[in-house]
């Protein structure tokens, strides 16, 4: 699959001094409207073999370009912060906002490939590695991403020749390091590893670009042109990722359904309660001061009916913690800044590092039910919503972060007293709204949705706790107890 | 000072039972209708000495309001993230949102006061770090924050007591380190210490509020009560910081100005130029990849009048850098998290980690040119930022980060030809708008905010630079020669 990038390319000087002006018009102006629309984020990733010339690429299309409304990326050391969260929280950090230009010089691929090819990893984790990669750009696309991919591409002759010839020059002999010529060793290796990696991952709708990088000239001209293609097609309307035409999820034949097997009718009394609070609250505190805990990280997940006791099942967590080590995010209609980013960036961006807790007061599930219920989103988002939140939540999984989510479950009736209740106490008159009303008419078109998330988002490692929450004490208890349970067997 | 919080204040049981109720409803209620005004942050500091109950007093404002819009934050060891900024950094990025509150237990004056305990610091550098501390709670005063700083004391007998206590139970007694003890062997010279550093920055609207802390009770009716009584008289709209009546700039009395010498005929051909640009990037170039720089960061300001060059010009200093080590800002309108923060917090969350460029293009000093010319914000409001900005240049000089600011000059006949120019060309025309038009009509205007900016804001470790730009030839060399002289002088 390289061959073609290996028939020697080149454009020659008058031709690329005639091209330039031409192509840096133009995409100076397609940039500008870019940034104008605000409609999509650009990821831009340059890979290849090592000399191939993907800085110089980089450099010179920020040069050709508005540097305001571009950015470039390395591959860096990771920060200590970065190293407490998900190995792709430092990409999604990176990610540029609509209207930007990202350029990732060294990806997500870079550490997959270069570990199988140190025989770090085998085959099937190479693979299983470029999976996890197809589904997360996938996300990036569907939330309107254009994803342009190069590969730049030196033959193995060719790759000798650059590096010794950088090596000769005492302007550049720096950019030549040991590994460099460790990596030339293995060559052969490296091009068939990315030659699958290539392949696994080229999509109709974010191909790998391979171009040959034995001439500079040539390799820009390619580069740029193709942006710029690329970049006129989305501003113009043109190659808009299609619809999703799903199937419809299949009609439920019967009544039954997972709630009905909850007793509801569960209670705790008063004096049982306190104590087995008390109990519970001190075996959470002394978990959150051991050892063990300060290299973990813990995320609650807390849904469920309006009025159903989230709040109040919170307050009883966090009442067992010491205030610094957790932070409670309420989510609330996403900012601008959050807005220009795929739907999931606003929960990413709240994650905890090491001996830290992050509750979540309503979750990313809302892509799943009130997005879905009021129909905020097309129906293709929310459907591709259940792969790509077990996704985030596998990635929670790999990095030790514990994530429990609960869906605190009363029957109709009981909301109906509570919301009365509420309505009718001074303090308690603010948490309620004409929207939780509203929501109370749509009752069984919420449940529908919440079985459907229940069935399609409890893998082993992040399942769902059902908590009977008819009565607030036991539902309490119930929770800290899931999760001192929990804490305790990881720990 | 400290004598009436040595009294032996308390509150029995049945007091505070009775009173809890009513204070938690009118602290939830508050809490709420700061949440949803969304007119001011809440920054509240819990100081005071070891065994105190800072962290306890915090849990307990934590677990009576709701944990969505209150967070607390500990002192905790710098990241390595934050080891590269300036050391008001870490508080920087904690600051509370509008309509939220922050708990600092433990907070600016943590450092300089336990330095000057350990024989670290002289008097006059905690004096110094007082006088600082001081400036920056005024910013935040007068950009609206609601400021509250509880001091928690116990005499000498008391501490003792109390550390004693807490190591008797087995409960507690790991909260009792070394350290504490060693603090305690100190306690006279930490009282006296902490006496000057109350006293040097107790102020009208923030004044320290000193706790007896010998009795939980006591202590925390103490401290919900101020905050409650706080919160409602700011949220009644009392309590709002009175306008300041500055005396106005003095009126210039000729019309002699530093940019009269100015010499705008300076030129430089195309040939010399293209040498000397080459020169200057080489050198650049080399000096962004030596060792030295990898531990140093550099901040460049471009400011001017519109069409003066100041894209031209970073382009010429980007050129010469690896696209991946250089961020290019261009201050656009806030966004609504920006909006949410004090004025500077937009540009504080771009300062460049080690061995990194951030290039401003329009900086900070836009609130004493277009804000204040347009009257954008208050004339109080720009007068005051002239110290907020040299406060801010200050530490980032402190902090070894080199700050290079430009200021691109240039007449209004060049300004009119440029303008005709950029309307005339295609792919400059996205560069001119109906404002730049009318900016032009208050050329004046803006040429007194300018005078004004270099006389308030030109130390000696943050002078401008005042670039000759009538030929863009010669302004991209002066700016690149600057640039290149200042960081071989510092490295």
């Amino acid at each position: 699959m390289f061959e073609s990038a290996e028939l020697g390319h080149r454009v020659d000087k008058a031709t690329f001094a005639a091209e330039t002006p031409k192509l840096r018009e133009l995409l100076l102006n397609a940039q500008f409207e870019l940034a104008q629309a605000r409609r999509f984020p650009v990821v831009l990733l340059i890979s290849g073999v090592d000399g191939a010339g993907k800085s110089e690429t980089a450099n010179l299309l920020t040069s050709w370009m508005d540097s305001r409304f571009i950015q470039t990326h390395g591959l860096e050391k990771p920060t200590d912060e970065a190293r407490a969260m998900p190995h792709m929280w430092r990409w999604w950090r990176q990610l540029p906002p609509k209207g930007r230009i990202g350029i990732f010089n060294g990806s997500w691929y870079s550490r997959p490939i270069l570990q199988r090819v140190h025989r770090e990893t085998k085959e099937a984790q190479l693979d299983q590695s470029l999976g996890r990669i197809g589904r997360f750009e996938r996300m990036l696309l569907d939330e309107g991403a254009l994803l342009i991919k190069f590969w730049m591409h030196l033959s193995k002759d060719a790759q000798k020749k650059r590096l010794k010839n950088l090596e000769a020059d005492p302007l550049t002999r720096w950019r030549v390091t040991d590994k460099d010529w460790d990596h030339f060793e293995m060559y052969d290796r490296f091009r068939k590893i990315c030659e699958r990696s290539i392949q696994a991952t080229s999509s109709a709708d974010a191909p790998w670009t391979i171009v040959e990088a034995s001439d500079f000239r040539y390799q820009a001209l390619t580069v740029a042109n193709h942006l710029n293609d690329a970049l006129r097609r989305r501003l113009d309307g043109l190659g808009n990722p299609p619809l999703i035409l799903a199937p419809p999820l299949p009609p439920r034949l019967d009544a039954m359904n997972v709630f009905q097997k909850l007793d509801l009718s569960q209670r705790i009394e008063k004096p049982d309660y306190e104590m087995e609070l008390e109990r519970l609250q001190g075996r959470l505190n002394l978990l959150t001061r051991s050892k063990a805990f300060k290299q973990r990280s813990v995320v609650l997940a807390f849904e469920g009916s309006d009025a159903a006791g989230k709040g109040g099942a919170i307050r009883r967590v966090t009442g067992a913690m010491d205030a610094r080590i957790y932070r409670v995010i309420s989510v609330a209609a996403p900012t601008d800044e959050e807005k220009a980013q795929p739907y999931l960036w606003r929960f990413w961006r709240h994650l905890p590092g090491t001996g830290r807790f992050t509750i979540f007061d309503r979750t990313w599930y809302g892509r799943v039910l009130v997005e879905r219920v009021e129909k905020f989103c097309a129906e293709a988002d929310w459907m591709r919503a259940y792969g790509e939140i077990n996704d985030f939540e596998e990635q929670l999984h790999r990095n030790g972060t514990l994530l429990c989510k609960f869906w605190l479950a009363i029957s109709p009736e009981e909301q109906l007293r509570r919301f009365e209740a509420r309505r009718d106490t001074a303090y308690k008159r603010f948490k309620i709204t004409d929207e939780d009303w509203r929501n109370r008419d749509k009752w069984d078109a919420y449940q529908q949705a919440v079985y459907d998330m229940l069935d399609r988002t409890s893998p082993s490692h992040a399942p769902w706790t059902l908590v009977e929450s008819e009565d607030k004490n036991f539902a309490r208890i119930k929770v800290l107890k899931t999760l001192v349970e929990r804490i305790e067997t990881e720990l």
